[in-house]
Parts: structure tokens; sequence; C-alpha cells
């Protein structure tokens, strides 16, 4: 089959890999049907070192159950499957508190055998854990809002929810790529009054504008944070949504915080350590947040996706074929897109 | 009058100071009648540069209304009252969500011409929200622990909260000092069931373990670690209470949580940044706490106190009066003295 792997920084090729298959009793064989290209996989794409044996890609995908183990009793064949961005057993105690994120025997798709999401088929295991079936066919119009459910989506929410958002709150996102454009739908939906985006460029402000978001704030560093303020009476938000991982965003979110509020963390850190404990400590900020839950989250947004009420497939602006992976994953490095669909 | 001054590093002094009177329509004149030396006071007194004038010291204290301005209305003279280590009005937004520590006209004592409570008398700023009336005689047997609700026992108490101490859960508490031993307090209080001191000290272990510890870790660093997840199954706990401060403590702090838990920091941090940001983040572990409430807390721990459901008082081993304060702070950072009391 056909999918792809990348070598090194910059280096994303599509290949003949072996066929996926069935190997433990609780996998189930995915082919899937629509993919993403995720913000976190332009992390290897611009600092992996060079490897020979490269490394397979993608955790966001759609696909039709074509063969399950003998242990899987949910997933039949034939099910049209989303898969969340991390496999999980659904059972331990970590899942039984709704924190598939730390599933005791769970795992992220393109390593220790498990394939990749950016291919033609994947073996899923603890499928009946993992797999949320769609009440919809294959090329269903809301394809691409259902795939944000594996991964974007549900990151959007988990950072809105990890900040506290709620009712008449006072809220702002910072950085409006994918995830910071879902949390702008999240923090709307649950309920917020004010939703500052921090983000400077044209398109996503467009989209953040018709998610929900009322003010925006194109400053950075101190001006942003003197900015926000003018826009909360000088008090701070009570909910922030921290989208992007840098020291700088971070270090942003944390100060914009009014005291007794919340940063709701989903950027990757790319830092070991976390700047500015002091004023957060004084202000007594909570910092939340982590890997989404997504496989908690799937059913409790679905809903909204399928009755229209949040359209987060508008955040795909680039879609193509897998062949076309290679110039996806340049167009999203670039910033000449939010982020890209990939039909099979 | 008679007051503390600390010139510096290991200098404090007691000294006569200008009398404390009215000055503001909203303020009391107190007499103080008990009052404490805070873990707190020790970072000066390790670390204060070299200061002609002197920096008036105290924030821990209860005494009796000697006067009150045109404005105060609530407080009477002749009222015992417990002062919190932070005075507030109590009607700003902050106060009127309950975290007083972040009050909008709200500060410290010691500074702007307010009074330290290691003195004779305090001016008292904002009386009516800040000042909390006791209805007992000024020297009731309860008055070490209805003064730990001035400062310590309510920041034991911050620290479970924060940390989302409940029913059934499993708790450690990072440092044995005052606060960590009221925090074993506040964890027992509030339905801990299993509830894991980190100290090394023998005084400090047998009041916690009187208090409710259920288990001592006595190992440090990496050794630590592993013996909290020992004695939690290997998941780690699911609150703690971080009531040191120092990087090393807030690294254990962070690294003992188990994924989806909680860290409470109530020890002021000595540095600017935070460590383990990265392993946090990958367990969804959030990380809240600050500067107490103490005013909030005070009326919510008070029946506990009167009624003797609640003992913090033994947390001081030190006894003195006004002249002694000097030996205290001594006593105090020579680990003779877990923490001092002054009666006046």
């Amino acid at each position: 089959m056909r999918a792809t792997i990348m070598y090194g920084a910059g280096d994303v090729r599509v290949e003949n890999v072996p066929d996926a298959r069935l190997i433990e009793p609780a996998d189930a064989l995915v082919v899937v049907t629509r993919a993403g290209i995720c913000g976190s996989d332009l992390w290897p794409y611009r600092t992996m070192g060079h490897s020979e044996s490269g490394r397979r890609m993608g955790h966001e995908f759609i696909g039709v159950v074509e063969a399950v183990g003998a242990d899987v009793r949910k997933i039949k064949v034939g099910d049209l499957v989303a898969a969340p961005f991390l496999y999980s057993d659904g059972t331990c105690i970590f899942c039984r508190e709704g924190l598939h994120s730390s599933c005791l025997h769970g795992g992220r798709y393109g390593f220790n055998d498990v394939d990749g999401g950016q291919g033609e088929a994947v073996r899923v295991p603890q499928a009946d854990g993992t797999l949320v079936p769609l009440p919809v066919g294959k090329d269903h119009a809301l394809m691409p809002s259902l795939l944000t459910l594996t991964d974007v989506m549900a990151t959007g929410h988990h950072a809105a929810v990890s900040a506290k958002v709620g009712p008449g709150k006072t809220v702002a996102v910072v950085g409006g790529g994918a995830v910071g454009l879902c949390g702008v739908i999240a923090a709307k939906r649950l309920g917020a009054e004010q939703i500052i985006l921090l983000d400077r460029h044209p398109d996503r402000i467009a989209l953040a504008k018709a998610f929900g978001a009322t003010d925006i704030v194109s400053e950075r560093g101190d001006e942003a944070i003197a900015r926000v303020r003018e826009l909360t009476k000088g008090l701070g938000v009570q909910s922030v949504l921290e989208c992007v991982g840098y020291e700088e965003s971070t270090r942003t979110a944390l100060s914009i915080a009014r005291p007794g509020g919340a940063v709701g963390r989903v950027g990757v850190p790319q830092d070991e350590v976390m700047p500015a404990a002091l004023p957060t400590f004084f202000n007594n900020v909570t910092i939340a947040g982590g890997p989404a839950p997504a496989r908690a989250y799937i059913e409790k947004l679905l809903p909204d996706v399928l009755e229209g009420r949040i359209q987060p497939g508008r955040v795909f602006d680039w879609v193509g074929r897998l062949d076309g992976v290679p110039d996806g994953y340049r167009a999203m490095n670039n910033r000449e897109a939010i982020k890209v669909l990939i039909e099979f």
C-alpha cells in the first residue's frame, strides 16, 4: 500500500510500504477515506534529523473497517469510523475517568508496528476502545468537520475545558492556527461572552470572526498583553487557550490571565521549563491542559457537528490526494494553508 | 511602641517606632495580643540586603480593636479580631469572587505606612473588609489554633483546595513545615483517603501522623518520586500540595502527580521559571494555587477550630514574648522550631 514517511526535516515522501494487517486480536484494519495533516506534524517537519528508515506519519483519519481481530466485539466490518489521534482501551482507570490520552494500554500511530494515518490503511489497536462509528456515508458533506473531531476540534475543546470557559466569561485564544480556531468555536459553544483572538494573519482572523471571535489582537509580546488588558477593563481574561506552545506564546498566555483565571494549554510545549511562574503564582492563575482525550470528546461534540451547530471543517482550506501530501506539508509550513485535508 | 524591624539577612531587632494610629477613615487600630513568625519571613531573613531604614515585619496576628475610622461600620472598638495576612476591601470584583488575595485595594502589612504584625499595635486598612471578629476572650486556650487561620492554616487549606482534594482521594504533601502540616490537616478534613507526607524531620513527621498522614516518604529527588509511585500502585497521587517553593520540591510535586491530577502550590516560588513543563503537559496535570485568600477561608474554618475538630495550633512549638522575636527567627531558621508564637 501507499503511505507517508518522513525522513527528516522538510523531507516527506509517499511510498510503498507493507500492507496494513491485523496483528493483535483487539485490532481493526481500517481503510482510510480521509486524513489530515496536523500542526504537530510540522514540529518534526522543521526539526527532525535524517533517518534512514524514516517515520510513518499521520494520526487524524476516518475510514471503513475492513477486518477485525477475534476479540473485537463492538466495531464491525463495514463501519465508517473516526479514529482519535491516540488509541486507548476504554477500560483502564484513566479511560474510565475520561482521560483516554493517558490510557495505560494506549499509544500513538506511526510507532511500534502501528501504521500512520496518512496512508491507505491502518492497523488500529484496541479497536473497541478507540474507534467511534459514524452514522453517515463515507463521502458525506460533513466529512471535513467530522475529521476535525479526531484531533483539532477535540484539542480546541480541551483547551476551552481546561481553561474553565463557561457562560458569560471573558476568553482569549493565543494563536489562530487550526487548533486556535477550533478553540474559538469551543469557547463560543461553551457560552463565552468575549472571545479575543491573538493572531495577525488575515485568513485566520476572518475565520475566527466567523466562528465567534469578538476582538482581534495582532500585537505581540508586551504590546499584546497591554492590548488585552485594555479590552478587559485592565483585569485580563478569565480563560486563556494557549494553542501554540512556544515560550513567548506561553508567557503571553500566562500574563493575560486575570487573577483567579485559568490557562488551558494544548500547544505542545517546546521548552522543558515554563516561564512566568512567579506572576502566575501571585495571581492564583491555574495552568491546565495537555493532550486532549479526543476519544471522550468525539461523542460529546458529534451531535453539534451532525446538526450543523458547529462547522470546524472550515479550518481545512487546502484539499489534496495522497500523492499531494508532501505539497500539503509545504503549504502548511509556509502558512499558505491553515490545514490540509487528504481525500482517498 | 515596640515593633520588629529587619535590617538585613539574619538581622532582626525589636525597637521603638512611632505609635500606630488611624490615618484613613476605613482604618482600625488593633492592639496585638498574639502574633506569629511565618515561614515566608525566613526568605528575607536569609537573603535580604542591608537596609538603613529596615523593614517592618509580621503579618499574622490577632488583637483588640482600640479605635476605628469614621467609615468603619462593622468592626467595633473592643472586638477581638483575626487579621488575615493581606488586607482587602471585601467589595471589589476579586473579593466578591472569594479571591481576597487579589483585592484591587488590598495590600501587605509592613509597607506603605501600614505597621507589621510583630509589634504592639497595627493600623489595619480596609478594616470592615479585612478583620474577622472572634467569639472568644483574648486569652482563650484556642488562641494558637485561631492564630493559624490568619495565614498558615488558610494556606494549607488553599493548597488542598487548589489540588482538588476530595473524599477518597490520594494526596501527597511536599514539605512538612507549618504550612505542609496544615496541608495534612486540610487534606484529612476534606476527606482524603491516603495522605503521604514528604519530609525527613522526626518532629514534623510525628505531628503529621497525629494530623492524619498515612505514609511518610523521607527520600528526596528521584528516590522520593519512585517511593510515592510504589505507594500508589505505580500511578502517582491525584492531589499534590507543594508547600516549599524550591525548584527541587516543585519538580518533585509535578512528577508525583498522576495523569489528570492537580498540584496546589502555596510555597512562594523561588524561581522565575517552572520545571517539568513537558511531563506535566503530557500527563494533563493541573497546576494551581498562589497566595491564599485567608479572609475567605477564616469563616469557613473557624467552626472546626472552635469546636475542636482541627487543632492547627499544634504547629506552634516555640512560644515567646515580643523581645524574644529575634530568638524566634533564629530558632525557626535553624529548624529548632517548626513555628513561633509571640504572646503580648
